[in-house]
């Protein structure tokens, strides 16, 4: 029988994290050597390099090491070296869509900082480059898909899901950008209805259900089965959690911990924070947001943020965590554990929740 | 036998571009009817709508009915309503990642106006949304694909010609923006063979293979056939010579005729004409080249012009082009007719020589 590979906690002997990045410096060179049978000339090689170097590792990889720790619940044992092979591919190919939306991303907010550096399109000589460098990131995951997956059965089915995926991240993408244009701030925009619609299609189904779809393909679970749609009931708010967390440590969050200063207020983002805020504040308090919300000086987001303070959004906060964290446990407690393994929610929750960055 | 369709000139009574655009407007219909599908917002139909009427029609189409007519010219007989409407679906998918490639090459680029309107990044509230734009008109060229031909045997290997293809212009790309740093202007950099890498790359296969091997596949000549490579032999050469014409209208062409103001010079792009004048001027041309191009100045502009005036670049070119044309010509003749038809070369290469936009 094939060798195993021992997949598990630091605490068992064995540290998932440090595999998984050794295997990107593997696919990373992988990536350049075939960018060679390209003839990419030399100055082009390097550009890659540096960029690759920047923008892809370096990050949280919850996302890239939920495909590894998912394969393996759904295995109920240590993984094969090819199973863990496949599953870091995969892992990697979510942590490179991630990046390519991440750099565009940062282009579109005009944020500053990205994991504790200026961001991508800021760094010295790139500029716009980095839309291409984007699209470059994007492209290297059909050219690992193809190199790991040509031959196998569900092929197409993982093109489907990327693809699919991807659009849905666009759209997301797209209604983030137009509910919050920065030259003409409106709160009245701003729904709870949006925000959800924002946010299941900006980052749930990227970051919450390709991870584990991608694992639950590589196990074999058909493309058309129902398991998929089992898995949406929890991973989908899951993801809205998530958002919310991370729109509230953009306001709340300490720049040094989560890697970047936050630009959500500047860039007049309907956020989970603004949206608790408008049913909650008075008159007075409201028309402060609507004066002080989308602009960009110091002195206006701290007008926003004293808003905030008065209204407790901290403790809104606080209590959402908790609520949204029972629900999810319920959730996952309904999975049929015939169908789907509730400890590769669990596993996910578990990294998930109460995060600081 | 399934009915067929007139697929000729105009001149035979029939118009295959008029076609063609009438099912961009049935194509357009059902994109945004899918993205209801998604529970897409009303604004954000509103928006899709108009970025894709915006971007995609109105062009010469050159690429697109090129898969037509090729599909065409290897049956050797008029095609029928399937036929002829999946040819088409993939002429569109043509477009459709061309107009991904210019929506984000003219920010780049910090281009002014395409298509005799300002650039979609330039038009009024969209800004950097014009990114994430992009990106969702490359998602549904695999919208398109997946509905059109998810059952098809060549489905996997329709995907993979056009990750492979936006991947090579991409690649392209890249080499063109880091040759021609706008904010270090130094001409040593650029040479005959780096210009021939870059027009490969960013043009010739996504304009000139791209189309052909499309209607190849359609065909159902298998993806391995070393005939795919006898299309690159011919199909290669054209492309060069058809970017070699787009740089020489960038700075001869008529703005009102070709659409867009060139900014090739202001660019401090490595360019056919740059690279013809750097082995021909004296020390003094030189000198005036040093210092005016790569500049935004209209001054600078004219100084390199008259430079090019000097050397008379528009007579070289003409020459160029003439001999462009036979050697293309040499090389359809070369084709084995058993493998592939000579006119549907012959049909692209119509579409192409002395064109004036
Ligand atoms: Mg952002
Ligand atoms: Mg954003
Ligand atoms: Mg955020
Ligand atoms: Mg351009
Ligand atoms: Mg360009
Ligand atoms: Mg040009």
């Amino acid at each position: 029988s094939p060798k195993k590979v021992k997949v598990g906690t630091a605490a068992e002997g064995y540290d998932e994290k440090k595999h998984f990045e050794a295997t990107y410096e593997t696919l990373a060179k992988e990536l350049l050597e075939d960018m060679k049978t390209y003839r990419l000339p030399a100055n082009g090689l390097a550009w890659v390099e540096k960029m690759l170097n920047y923008t892809i590792p370096g990050g949280k990889m919850n996302r890239g090491l939920t495909v590894v720790s998912s394969l393996k619940s759904l295995k109920k044992r240590d993984l094969t070296e090819e199973e863990l092979l496949h599953a870091e591919v995969l892992g990697w190919c979510v942590e490179l869509l991630q990046a390519f939306f991440l750099i565009s991303d940062d282009i579109m907010d005009s944020s500053v900082t990205r994991r504790g550096a200026p961001c991508w399109y800021r760094a010295e000589g790139v500029g716009m480059i980095a839309i291409n460098d984007a699209f470059i990131v994007e492209a290297t995951i059909y050219r690992l898909i193809k190199k790991y997956f040509r031959g196998h059965a569900f092929y197409a089915d993982l093109l489907d899901l990327m693809h699919e995926v991807t659009y849905q991240t666009e759209l997301g993408q797209l209604m983030d950008l137009i509910t919050a244009p920065e030259d003409n701030v409106d709160l009245t925009r701003f729904s709870i209805e949006k925000y959800k619609y924002i946010v299941e299609f900006k980052t749930a189904y990227y970051s919450f259900y390709l991870p584990v779809a991608l694992a639950m393909m590589l196990h074999g679970i058909p493309a058309d089965s129902d398991s998929y749609k089992q898995a949406l009931r929890v991973l989908l708010p899951l993801g809205e959690y998530f958002q919310a967390q991370d729109d509230y440590l953009d306001c709340f969050g300490s720049p040094e911990v989560i890697g970047k200063i936050g630009t959500d207020i500047e860039d007049n983002k309907c956020s989970w924070l603004v949206n608790q805020a408008l049913p909650l504040c008075n008159a007075e308090q409201r028309k402060k947001l609507d004066e002080n919300y989308g602009q960009r000086k110091p002195e206006n987001v701290a007008v926003v943020k004293q808003v905030y303070a008065e209204l407790d959004l901290e403790g809104l906060y606080r209590n959402y965590e908790e609520e949204s964290h029972a629900k999810v446990m319920k959730l996952i407690e309904e999975i049929d554990e015939k169908v789907l393994p509730r400890d590769m929610f669990v596993t996910f929750v578990k990294r998930v929740y109460k995060r600081n960055k």
